[in-house]
């Protein structure tokens, strides 16, 4: 009674353990792990692998953080050299956060393939424009739309609609909160479709596990023809953290990809990680920022305030909200 | 952009915290544990409570286990009384299990509002005959049909239309081995249904989270008009779990059902369970049995045992099933 999935040849997979995992411990991440991160993915077929985000130094203490909040050139290249494989390289960049002219190189000077722009709606001028230089500068380009939850389905259109009709690539449903279900995906999908695909643009999914369905949204997505998924390893992401890598290439039985590689990579470094008292994933607070549609913020300060009072936790985000 | 959902009057959500989460422990509850957790579902509105196994003494050694295998009269109702609330109560017994003849006392003399029997497909004559024993001993009755998903399509299709025949209330899906996915659950569910409906009975669903799944594949099939839906608190069952209660009472938004009062069992007895030792839920190991579809007996033993080579472990239950 099992199904076996075909794997559209169109589908990428989209590594963002070092980005979105990056939130969880300031981008420290132990010297090594970034290199056998890419010898995993590398190994594993995935298809993209984004380092981190690309920001300013002027706008964030460089003391306070580590590398891949900054992803300069030697940082990537201290891992990659060159790059010779076709995994490409991406970075992410949030609206208004990097200086364009001084801190974005000509795409022939530069290891980093793709940039993800990640914007709020109200944003979309400034991100539009960002999408424009980044293209010209030779780069791919992304525009990840957040905290959609939060939006009016009119000012949605509108945003989704405008970044179709620029130089964009790639168009992202981001689950903010988590607060999605498979059956808002379905329905979403149909309304970013409509406008990506008039322009030719592809569709990607970025989701968040407060529910216990960022691995399902990501499926519903993929089942609308959404071919950008991003995932991390165990799933490590800020909060509750995202889909997880290892179920995803296990779903999608694709000789292009190997779970073998990411299971070795667990056992290496992401358990030593975790015993290392870095924590993330689904846990009672997060459940309750997702079903309030509310900033996973206040959850993980609840978490790391030792608190399990979820009742009051609960009157909080729900009066504030 | 987030959906609100309708909640069917016809949905019935049923409570497996002892049951299944006591396959965990050996139904070693800590003493107030089923008194509070019978209190905590009453007042969140849960519509079935299962308060374990009903097997025959004489088929397990009494010693070894909790009084939650044996769910004998007396322990029910030192917790329920005559349980005078409308939330009904169920136990389960495998077919063969029990000795229906001296084990099985007339609803009159019972506290016991159901009988979910559980069996494979090979056992559908023998399950037949115990549910119209306990239908006419005046129960309601249900038959959770295990392992469907290493079961042929036909034999599967024989086996729910003879249970569909009989005086069962409700046929459950159940996905033994977490293997399923959302889309196979909608095909599923359309198997089911042809035989069930044509007879006036109802559909349940019994997930467990091997691949993060359970709470999907649950919303998936109440979207194809499954009623009954199988939780736990904290997911608590064997190897993986189950759906997580707490997530099916918030995605509800219905006022018939409360999350305060679960919550609140949360903080007062499953953290402590959990500070204990008392160890379920989501990890590497289950999700590779569960993407080869093989029991989770297997990664049970390799995470108690220790170990953490995900690799070997792969060969191992790839090569065994």
């Amino acid at each position: 009674m099992n199904n076996t999935q075909p794997c559209r040849e169109q589908i990428k997979i989209v590594d963002a353990t070092l980005r979105d995992g990056g939130i969880v411990n300031s981008f420290y991440f132990p010297q090594g792990f970034a290199k056998a991160l890419y010898a995993a993915n590398l190994e594993a077929g995935v298809d993209i692998m984004e380092f981190g985000y690309k920001v300013s130094k002027k706008l964030f203490d460089v003391t306070k953080f580590g590398e891949w909040k900054f992803c300069e050139e030697d940082s990537i290249r201290s891992v990659v050299g060159d790059n010779p494989s076709g995994m490409l390289i991406s970075v992410m960049s949030d609206v208004g956060r990097v200086d364009l002219h001084t801190e974005v190189a000509p795409k022939d000077k530069s290891v980093i393939d793709m940039y993800r722009i990640a914007t709020y709606a109200r944003q979309t001028a400034e991100a539009v424009e960002m999408i424009g230089y980044c293209h010209d500068m030779g780069y791919k380009t992304c525009c990840n739309v957040m905290a959609i939850s939060k939006v009016g389905e009119e000012e949605l259109k509108k945003c989704v609609n405008a970044v179709a009709k620029s130089p964009v690539d790639v168009i992202y449903i981001v689950d903010s909160f988590g607060s999605l279900y498979p059956a808002d995906m379905s329905r979403i999908c149909d309304m970013y479709g409509e406008a990506a695909y008039k322009y030719g643009k592809q569709l990607g999914i970025h989701a968040h596990n407060n529910q216990q369905l960022a691995f399902a949204n990501t499926l519903a997505c993929m089942d609308k023809g959404v071919n950008y998924l991003d995932a991390t390893v165990c799933g490590m992401g800020r909060g509750a953290g995202n889909c997880f890598l290892e179920s995803l290439i296990g779903y999608l039985r694709n000789p292009r990809y190997k779970i073998g590689p990411v299971l070795k990579f667990i056992r290496e470094h992401m358990n030593p990680l975790k015993r290392s008292g870095v924590a993330w994933g689904y846990d009672t607070p997060y459940l309750l920022t997702g079903l309030n549609d509310v900033h996973p913020y206040a959850a993980i300060d609840f978490i790391k305030a030792g608190r399990d009072d979820y009742e009051n936790f609960l009157g909080e985000i729900t009066h504030n909200s």
